[in-house]
């Protein structure tokens, strides 16, 4: 891989999307640009935090994105293909369960952070009380374009130009193409994760401040109805090599599926493991993936959410 | 593993569930029960059938399930074990597009047909057109007890009890706790298929007549709200070799953003492989996996189809 020819520092960021912002850097295709994008929280959370911290988030500074990066010639209807060439990541994170969001806000109502201190090299799976250990795959959980629709719109809501995806398998080698809705595209990245499993259900993965490079191209009209992605591998052999304790949701709403799965993980994690049901939430969100098994036996559908074995066995 | 103790052939099925049909066997905690259920079609469908014998499918004999078989001791809030001891594959079957049925069963009014012939020791991929290979992983699509609720009650839905859950990880080593409603059970298993993705998108899989073996336990006042299982080992390594395209689809509605990623998939594939878009439908039902990839940054989740790149590269 050739050096990135760019460089973009924490200090070169936006909160939220908005498609006036100046951008911080103009790319051509070809490029490739080095991010150093700062933790979800902002930098609001340390090595040395507590609980009473997560109390005090200020929410108006989540989620800092570094960018807008215009991409020489990119025009509504073309999409950004994004290279992820590298992530060098920090060897510290944090996960919270933060009142008020998170699939299960309403059982979940008091606040709780798990600090994590992991090899930045990956060699070993983070450590998680007694006993757990967590597979690590950083990734980007918010990767996006500016929307068309003109002034400020919060950053917390993917949409169809990307953003905050929270797609677990956004890491090394996969290929992302975006939707351009604006000229430039206006490029923006962060949100780094170490680690996540599908659905992110207690909203907050393995937040880790995480170096990352990607290359940019162009795809001239390609009119995407929403991003893809392509991956370069296999994407759960990190954390697949013992098989899943799997739980179900079964009924005609798939948000009350999910639920219903996630509910009765947390239940057998706890009773099994002496956890208190928040760190079951909170370790779930890191490693365990929903599935659709399901979604046309009418009326009913099946969400399962997939744990690893991996992690206590 | 211990020859299986009883057997029960094609003809002691039954159509639809109903707590007051009679068992056809009762069964001791730790036998094993040896299974030979008829296809998805009930027979409907051969190795000769074409495509306007679906628009002739008699729905009222479809889904035939072997038992009911009555755990001896099983009473409600106990759980029955069900560990999945093997299946031995019959080398054919079919998928379909059947009208009205199916995740876009609105954008695909018309029926289809594909028949698959394959390697019974499964040594190779199902050959699906020009290039096409889709890996296989028999299971059992449905497979439950019979409801408390009194009267005849459709197979079609999965229920808590179980029965037609169609998740594609239900396959040998698989140990699965059903919740028991009703004395004895009544557990009843058939609609085995070769292979299927996460979803069964198109509404059927690769339905193929395999026979299976299963043994039997209780877990008393499990308690369960939802089945839940433990897969042996990895679930997805035999088609992840290659990676994934994925195509998303973001908004506020899970069932919507699982339309538009399927969609986004059947167009990628069809203009990439010059398939008919009805085809590229029954190819993701067989080997495609939606997953949600996040489920909290309010308002917008993100759903996801996996398809595996094993199949065409």
């Amino acid at each position: 891989m050739n050096k990135p020819r760019h460089t973009l520092h924490d200090h070169q960021s936006h909160l939220g999307w908005d498609n006036s912002r100046k951008p911080v850097l103009t790319v051509a295709p070809g490029d490739s640009v080095e991010f150093h994008p700062r933790d979800a929280s902002g930098g609001q959370l340390t090595r040395t935090s507590t609980v009473a911290d997560i109390a005090r988030l200020d929410f108006a500074k989540v989620n800092p994105v570094n960018g807008p990066v215009f991409i020489d010639g990119a025009a509504p209807d073309d999409a950004v293909k994004v290279t992820l060439l590298s992530f060098a990541p920090s060897g510290w994170g944090w996960t919270a369960n933060i009142p008020g969001f998170g699939l299960l806000a309403d059982q979940f109502p008091d606040p709780a952070l798990h600090l994590w201190t992991y090899a930045p090299d990956l060699a070993a799976p983070a450590l998680f009380g007694p006993g757990g250990r967590v597979p690590l795959k950083p990734f980007c959980g918010t990767i996006g374009l500016a929307p068309a629709e003109p002034g400020l719109h919060s950053i917390v809501p993917p949409r169809r130009v990307g953003g905050n995806m929270d797609i677990r398998d956004l890491g090394t080698g996969t290929v992302l193409y975006l939707p351009v809705e604006v000229a430039g595209g206006l490029f923006s990245v962060g949100d780094t994760h170490a680690a996540q499993g599908d659905g992110e259900v207690c909203g907050t993965a393995i937040e880790s401040p995480i170096t990352l490079a990607a290359k940019f191209e162009l795809v001239k009209g390609a009119n995407l109805p929403f991003p893809r992605f392509t991956t370069p591998g296999p994407v759960s052999r990190h954390l697949d090599t013992k098989g899943y304790e799997v739980t179900t949701g079964i009924g005609p709403d798939l948000m009350a599926g999910a639920r219903a799965a996630v509910s009765g993980m947390i239940d057998l994690l706890s009773r099994r493991y002496k956890m208190r049901a928040v760190d079951a939430y909170m370790l779930c969100s890191v490693c365990a993936n929903l599935r659709i098994s399901e979604i046309v036996d009418r009326p009913n559908w099946v969400v399962s959410l997939y744990f690893p074995r991996s992690v206590f066995e």
